[in-house]
Formats: C-alpha cells, sequence, structure tokens
C-alpha cells in the first residue's frame, strides 16, 4: 500500500480537467485560464461558472440564459421559506447545510440534467443564505433581481439596498476567486460522496458541512478576528511575535499548497481592499492588515493566504465574519458542482485504506464481558 | 506525487487503531475481536458500540450507563417531532440526511464530550429512521422502551409490536455485523469532514448523505432487486449467466477488499437466514439466495459480500427494502462516530491533489468573452 505525509499530503486522488494550482509559481488556472486574467477581463461570476461546469466561456446567449436560471433559481417556493421560518435559530452553517439537505425533499431531484442541477443549487444557496440572514433579523426574505447580476443580487437580497457599481464589482471578483480550488476539504468532500453515485444534493450537503470546519471555510473568520485583536497597526509586530513565540498559528498566512510565494487569490484581493478602502475613505482594517503582513515577514517565510484579504474586503462591504463561511459557499458551490459532475463523468468509488496500528488479534473468553 | 489505481485504491490516507479487515484471510476485527467470536460471545450492539469507540468492552456498569444514555437519546423531543412531520415525503435517506443536519440546531452542539454526542447520534439515528417510517405511513411515533435492548428497540419503534426473542438476536448481529468496516465511502466521508475540525453532526450528515449513493449503502437493495427479478431456484443460473454476458455484475457479490474470500459478514448473515428462514416456515427467499450463490460459483471467482445476506435477513424480519439503507446507517453510525473521535484526537486536514489533464494555459483575449 502507498502512504503519504498523512492527511493525503502530495497524494493524487484523481485526474481533472476543472483546474490547476502551480503553488510553486503562485498560479491558479480555471480551465487553463489564470484567474488574474479572468479578473482583468471582467469575467463575470457567472462567467466562470459556465467556465467551470462547462469547459469555455458562455457565448452572449449562453450567459443570458445562465441568468435567467439563476434568477429563477433565487426565488425560494413559499413551502421552502416556510421550512425556513421553522427551523431553530443556530449556527449558520449548520442551518445553510440543514436547508441545503432539505431541498433536495423540496425541489425532488429530477432535475433534467447535472448541469441544470448545478445551476439550480447554484442560484438556490444564494438565496438560502440572504434570507437565513434575514430571517434571523426579523427581516422580511426579497425577492431576487433579474436587472442584477448574481454578485450584485447577493448584497441585495441581504441587505435591500441595491450595490454601488463598486461593491457589486468586488463581490463579483471575491466570488469569481473563490470559485475552484481543485480538491481543498469541501470539494474532496463532495467529490466522496458523489463517488457512490449519490446525488448532487447528497453532495452539495456533504460539502457545506466539511466547508464549516475551522480549519477550512472558518479561516477567514480566524483572520478577522486576529485583525480585530491586533487593533491598530503599531500593535502588530508585538502581536506576531507573542503568537509565534507561544508556537502558534497566525490566521490568514501559509498555505499548504502556496508555499513559497503568495496565494494569487491574495494579490488580487489584496488590491481590491485598497481601492475600496480608499472609496469608502476607511482605512482602519487595510492599515492593520498591511502591517500584520509586513510583522509576518519580517519573522518567517509565511505568505498571506486568500482567508487575510477576503474579509477585510467583505468587512468593508458591509458584511460581517458571521457570513464570511455562507459566502465561501456561495462561490465554492460553482467548483463543488464542477468536480461533481467531473466525477460521476469518469466515476470510481472513492475507498483509500487505513493502516491498521490497534490492538493484536484477541478472544473475547480472554477478557472479561459481564 | 504518489497516485494508485484510482479512486485512491490501495492508498493508505491514516491510521487507525478502531478495526482491520484481512481481505486474504477473509477477516474482520474490532478492536482486536474477530466478528465471529464478537457474535459467538453474545456482545451485543452496545457492547460493540462501546468497544469501538473506547477501545474495550464494557464493564456491566458502563453497559448500564450506555444503554440508558441510549434511551434517553430514543426519545425525540415534540419540536424535533414536529420538525420531521413538517418535511415533505421523499426517499428516506434524504429524509434522514437532512433530519440529522438539523439535529446540530434542535439539539445544539453543547454535547459535554465526543464521546457522550457519539451516543446521542446513536440513539436519535435509530429514533429518526423509526419516526420516519411510521410518519410516512400516517402512524404515530412511539416512545423507546427502556426495557428493551437497542435492536429490539428499533424493531419495536419501527412495528409497534415488542419482537421475538430470535428476531432481536437477529437484528442484534446484524447490526454488530454493519458497525465498522474501515474506510468505506461513508466513513472516510466523515473523516474527511471532521478533519476541518467541523463538528460530528456535520460529519454524520456527510457520512449519510454518502452512504446513500447506490454503489454503497443502497447495494443491498440491489441484491434484493435481483433475488425478486429471480423470482425461484431454478432461474438463478440462467439468470446470472445473462447478466455476466451483458458484462453487468451481479449485485451482493465480490468486494475491492475481500477478492479470494466470502465477506465475514456474510458468513454469519447466511446462517442467521437459515436460521429465521427454518423458524418462519418460509423458505423460498432463502432458497433463490442459495442457488444465486451456486450460479455465480459456478461462473466466475465471485464471493457473497454483506449485501447478499442482510436484505434475505431484513425481509425475513418483515423490513421492507425501504428501510436497508437506513438501517444500515442505525448500524454503522457507531463506526462513523468512532472514526471521528479518532480523526480529533490525531487531527489533520485530508487534502490530496488532483492531476491536471485540463487545457493548456491560454488567455482571455485569444478567445471570445462577448
Amino acid at each position: 500500500m502507498e502512504g503519504g505525509k498523512g492527511g493525503l499530503e502530495g497524494v493524487v486522488a484523481c485526474a481533472t480537467e476543472i483546474g490547476v494550482i502551480d503553488g510553486d509559481a503562485g498560479r491558479l488556472l480555471y480551465r487553463g485560464y489564470e484567474i488574474a486574467d479572468l479578473v482583468d477581463s471582467r469575467a463575470s461570476f457567472e462567467d466562470v461558472a459556465y467556465l467551470l461546469w462547462m469547459g469555455c466561456l458562455p457565448t452572449q446567449k449562453e450567459r443570458s440564459d445562465l441568468c435567467q436560471a439563476l434568477d429563477r433559481a433565487r426565488d425560494l417556493s413559499p413551502p421552502f421559506e416556510h421550512f425556513l421560518r421553522s427551523l431553530p435559530a443556530g449556527d449558520p452553517m449548520t442551518s445553510l447545510r440543514t436547508a441545503v439537505s432539505a431541498l433536495g425533499l423540496f425541489d425532488g431531484v429530477d432535475t433534467p440534467s447535472p448541469l441544470a442541477c448545478a445551476t439550480w443549487l447554484t442560484g438556490r444557496l444564494a438565496a438560502i443564505v440572504a434570507a437565513q440572514y434575514r430571517l434571523a433579523r426579523g427581516q422580511q426574505v426579497l425577492a431576487s433581481r433579474s436587472d442584477l447580476g448574481h454578485a450584485a443580487n447577493v448584497l441585495y437580497l441581504l441587505f435591500g439596498r441595491e450595490p454601488s457599481p463598486l461593491e457589486a464589482c468586488v463581490l463579483d471578483v471575491a466570488l469569481v476567486l473563490h470559485a475552484d480550488h481543485e480538491l481543498n476539504a469541501s470539494t474532496f468532500a463532495a467529490r466522496v460522496c458523489s463517488a457512490t453515485l449519490a446525488d448532487m444534493y447528497a453532495a452539495i450537503t456533504s460539502a457545506v458541512g466539511t466547508l464549516s470546519g475551522p480549519l477550512h471555510g472558518a479561516a477567514n473568520a480566524a483572520a478577522n478576528r486576529a485583525l480585530e485583536e491586533i487593533g491598530q497597526p503599531e500593535r502588530a509586530s508585538g502581536w506576531v511575535r507573542e503568537h509565534l513565540a507561544r508556537g502558534e498559528k497566525i490566521p490568514g498566512f501559509g498555505h499548504r499548497v502556496y508555499r513559497h510565494r503568495w496565494d494569487p487569490r491574495a494579490v488580487i484581493l489584496r488590491s481590491l481592499a485598497r481601492d475600496l478602502a480608499q472609496q469608502k475613505g476607511d482605512q482602519r482594517l487595510f492599515a492593520i492588515t498591511e502591517a500584520l503582513e509586513r510583522a509576518v515577514e519580517g519573522e518567517r517565510e509565511l505568505y498571506p493566504n486568500v482567508d487575510l484579504y477576503s474579509g477585510v474586503v467583505y468587512r468593508l462591504l458591509g458584511i460581517g465574519p458571521e457570513l464570511f463561511t455562507p459566502l465561501f459557499a456561495v462561490a465554492r458551490i460553482v467548483g463543488w458542482t464542477a468536480h461533481v459532475m467531473e466525477q460521476y463523468a469518469h466515476n470510481r468509488i472513492i475507498r483509500p485504506r487505513a493502516e491498521y496500528v490497534g490492538p493484536q488479534p484477541r478472544r473475547v473468553a480472554d477478557e472479561r464481558l459481564a
């Protein structure tokens, strides 16, 4: 049997045509396109969804069909909205996971194709995140606006106000940057589930649950807590030294894949955060983050990852930390569903082995079985 | 990077002390005890749960505490029962997955320890399966009976009648045999999820969703359909030849791990099925299964797996195929939770790599982005 360093590090679990991470070069490509190129070319979240699912960028007609399908999917049915109201208040990711799982009962699984199901789930999941956010605050659930793109709709459905073009654009880019990242834990979970030929609702429920872990989707909230704890730029270097001295990790820094380079998503998010901070006239958080970055640079070879600047961007958009992980799901569902479709198309059940390190064979008669 | 034959076959994903499958010898051991030894020694499902969780068989006091905790967990709260009533009718595994996910909201995650949470979920899941079965038939949900063991309670909560000692014993053994099986897909899914430090509710929700796949938990229902299709012993060999000629798999035969031997669980279930068929004076299904077994033996080196005889046993207990996969979950939750506890205790995030086989690097400017 073959091993690895634990955690399947460096072990190839499957082949993929969806994307590739070149960790050494600090590059992330979706279907051959570098993410920076997609962002510079103003590819929208919808374009990238189509690209990841279908392998090519959409024509105008294909994009317009997709936007319409997403708009329909963002309108929750009255029985489902009633179901959301009936759930007890709780952790947002637990609520989201339960709602996504229940979609399998409310919407049925008789969708015409995996692509239609992926589109449906992408629209639905964004609407659920917004609806649960508003219901938790005693606010009315809003209807999707067909004149707005997906990212602008997310902000509208959350806050009930049409975002500025810059705000919509910034969230759009953030969604694009979070859309896929090869076999991260939640995407791998979706593949493990769908490899049993379980349906897409089951696979996405697994992915949402896996994303909820503090080591995965909740890492951006941890980075945000660190920034709040530091509180002002001057305190950053002391805070970093204390943390490193205690052997603790610095949230928002380091990545198993990007070891010797910046996470390319962090590079783009950093520049968006600077623009947004300037536009909003609110430099506080950006200044602390820059100071933290310099402080870490002076101590260790550790580079900012996607979680450091995504939180800063979200905060500047008026989005609180309780929405960070749900918004990660709003974006990553595109990658999850792309990988599920690929798994179905070239399926083999995913069943590794464990190395047994437990007790030697023994007999019950030799022990007490009172 | 290291590969494998695809599907992580033969790749070691982690170390475990919980159990070991010796495929070549056709042996399955829980914490060092062979399953046949546990069954012969009349270890109950509760004993085996304790064994898999804690590493040793329970004392009388430990067993009695566990039985009491399971009894409390089998009584669903009125708000949760109301929630179950509010779910639309649908596939039993989709309903079960949604209910288990919702437990995270209804019961909270503030359980005192992973062991308490595992016990709680084990009792709860059995009660949910029974409640959903009865609600789908317009029947009242029943209260757990503290004078009955877990297996007897499952039958009582499902059918509203106290099972005979043989019936209770047979289901007890079936639950013991399904309690753990190393890194099968659903257990691996639970570990992938919990390795992000997501909570136990998230991990078990992933596992239930993964078990729902036709290639995993639903395989016993497929074996049952084959037996029904064959219909009488004389037709078995013709049916097998036709299926093999079409290149189709024979459900209930063959296993990735037990290649050259009987699945040891099938050996025990076969003998239980024979006893039960005799006692009930209903030999029909057992006779077809035996004929199928002989027919396959004559054609290929393929041995019966756990799914072939579990369905026969369940049918003889009056359990229909719609309950086969949910009952698999009722048993396997013990293994799932044992593996989640082990993952928490020695955690490392599970993040394999994919081999990229997609398009070469390209530029958006070179393509149409209309």
